[in-house]
């Protein structure tokens, strides 16, 4: 099991141990379906970035978190401690940030579609620096900034027309794109100028981003040579120079342990190599560089307990194990066909040999976690199994389909657990119903 | 529109109308996004079935609302009143029914996997029947049933083995299935004699469903002669005679306008004389028949209304138009590339000359409304879109995904308008958090 997190292991009862701890016992503490996280493996993953970015990126360089991959109050807190800006896409993750304390003059504001009341409510809560990505955004954020007497920073996004070749649902930098403003068809010299024209807006640089879960070896560097050209090109005509570039998220995470293992500091050296090199040729002074990770900082200190509820053995075609979850708290197979690691948690040392699907209890076919799993021969009612790697985009696109309560996370660090999101009740989940 | 559904139209101000009533009001007094829901199409759909099963089938046949095609309190009080029972599929169904007066002898309790405290919380509240999927599951029963000292009654799941070519997601009748035990391998009989033998246990019928939005012209008439078959081979062998046959959901709904009509009612009066011809043949007495409409309930009384955010033209490329909600509110797009038809509310008349992708405001490229769409050229800022017929599968499989609030669902009816779920707000969001 460590093969593919060094958080996983086994103990002298056959449990699986995630975190140092025995999943059973959680299990039993808190109940299934349960969402555990791994804080010291957050905190550690934050650090990776924190440290690469203070040996190699210029003075200002900062690392924000994509809250998207993960939002809940306690995260926010967690990821600040470790001197983390945040990525926030919405007036509800603004209103966890402040909610949790998070110094909002360090969030970045996305999303292709703002609304006037979602810039109305950024302003408002002093949100540091908006991620405009249109002219009529451009102009809506102006207009707020106008109206609260102040001057507000803007990064405007950008697509460089990369294709990293990721799934086709996270693969945003290309120039068909619902994000951003593309450089090929100059419309992203258009919509610099208007941002430069406007009195309440400080463009503050520039933000581009090909796509989440990124394993290519040079999609950055190649990002950032096309970002950096661009900014050349831009201060040759109009005369402005950039002070950050900011170059979206992520590193790939290893979901399964054949993934490809690499060094984030050894990839992120490599990467300052490049801009410095880059800036040189252009005669650029070298910008702070930003980045916005989210899967690839909660993504393995997240796993989810599952309790079996039935085994069935279709002679001739195929065994199901179902389990008390489903698509409601781990949506991605039913979304990309995403594949988790599923390992039976309760008898972690047995022989894998029986070959099923593990499928969720809502009553839909397509709600699968995972197709061609391995299990004991012995599955059967009441054992314990673990999904891996789910820190994220699992509990934050989590639903009530089938009016399923979503899960309860519990945050393990030092041997210690406590619960971060409490398990919704049957009576929340009729509370907006008249 | 109204080749679409009756309910849809147009009114000398331009604007959509639905149910009767001006889109472009109810946006202004109820926000957007927004599900409207027409109470009047839902009671209409609700008594074609009604009417049809007292013409057609015998005594006791009754027409099952099937919950998760869209849950909340006030559709249960409707289709109470129109004399439907329900198929509910977890707790938080049963708890959803109870809290809106519905009497739960009327529900039928699905799902792949019932947990022991799913069965117990079902028992408690004296839901009618289960329907019973596996060994593990009627032991389960049998000893719930036997701890509060009563008689349960149940029916059993069947597969049938019929595919009826629906999507991959929704088609559920194959013997290859997370669901019910096969006729084929000879599962169906050892179930079906392990449930006889349990003295707690009543086995009133046997269950089967083929899937989904089903069109195909004989699917419901082959699988009720393959049932029928398999209930006269089992009587045959083990003296048993099924009060019931469940044929599950449900017939399919017309999402763009060259979808195929047809008459509810002919479709019901076909498949009761092919039962009644089978009946006779196998010399069985026939039983009640049961059908599951949930989409076909509920579905084209459904309309979502968003305001545009951005117009996006991409030359050489694409143009996108991005609106206030998305993939949080409109799954069905993500999930299996389902289709919505999707026009100009604010200018309903306007000749529809611009081609775009409508996205949702979520950061995530997946977030599609609809490929392929055609809007006015002038749509701008502020405009109203509306997607149609989606009265099921999206609010029941809402979530928050970048943290935005779910919308609230407003019931139409004679003219009048009253919110029957509420809008989620930011504190909502955060009501779970620690």
């Amino acid at each position: 099991m460590a093969a593919l997190c060094e958080n996983l292991g086994v103990n002298e009862a056959g449990h699986l141990t995630f975190a140092g701890q025995d999943t059973a016992e959680l299990a039993k503490q808190y109940a299934t379906p349960l969402y555990l996280l791994d804080e010291d493996r957050i905190r550690k993953n934050c650090r990776a970035y924190t440290e690469a970015f203070r040996a190699y990126f210029p003075a200002g360089s900062r690392v924000l978190y994509a809250a998207k991959a993960n939002a809940f109050a306690e995260i926010f807190r967690i990821v600040q401690q470790e001197g983390l800006g945040a990525d926030v896409v919405s007036c509800g993750e603004i209103y966890t940030a402040k909610k949790a304390g998070f110094d909002l003059s360090n969030a970045y504001f996305h999303s292709n579609n703002k609304t006037d009341e979602d810039i109305r409510f950024a302003t408002e809560n002093g949100v540091g620096c908006f991620v405009a990505e249109s002219e009529e955004e451009i102009l809506a954020i102006a207009q707020a900034a106008a109206a609260r007497g102040i001057r507000q920073k803007v990064m405007l996004r950008i697509t460089p027309g990369i294709d990293p070749h990721t799934y086709e649902a996270i693969s945003t930098g290309k120039v068909d794109s619902k994000f951003g403003v593309a450089i090929e068809t100059g419309q992203a010299d258009a919509v610099t100028a208007l941002a430069l024209a406007q009195q309440q807006l400080e463009l503050v640089g520039f933000h581009c981003h090909v796509g989440s879960q990124v394993f290519d070896e040079d999609v950055f560097e190649r990002t950032a040579v096309v970002m950096l050209e661009f900014l050349a090109s831009f201060r040759d005509h109009y005369g402005y120079t950039a002070k950050e570039l900011n170059l979206g998220g992520g590193y790939g995470v290893r979901y399964l342990p054949d993934d490809p293992s690499y060094s984030l500091s050894e990839k992120l050296r490599q990467l300052s190599a490049v801009i410095g090199k880059t800036c040189e040729k252009l005669a650029y002074p070298q910008p702070a560089i930003l980045m916005e990770p989210g899967r690839s900082i909660v993504a393995d200190a997240g796993l989810t307990l599952y309790t079996v509820g039935t085994v069935k053995r279709i002679a001739g075609y195929k065994n199901y194990v179902s389990v008390d979850g489903g698509m409601t708290d781990n949506p991605r197979f039913a979304l990309y066909g995403a594949i988790h690691e599923v390992v039976s948690a309760s008898d972690a040392l047995a022989p894998r040999t029986f070959r099923c699907d593990v499928v969720g209890r809502c009553c839909e076919s397509g709600d699968v976690i995972r197709t061609d799993v391995l299990l004991p021969e012995t599955v059967q009612r009441g054992d314990l199994l673990a999904a891996c790697t789910t820190g994220a985009y699992n509990y934050s696109m989590a639903s009530n389909y089938n009016r399923v309560p979503r899960p309860p996370i519990v945050m393990l660090s030092g041997g210690k657990s406590r619960v971060a999101v409490r398990r919704e009740t049957l009576e929340d989940l009729v509370q907006y119903d008249l």
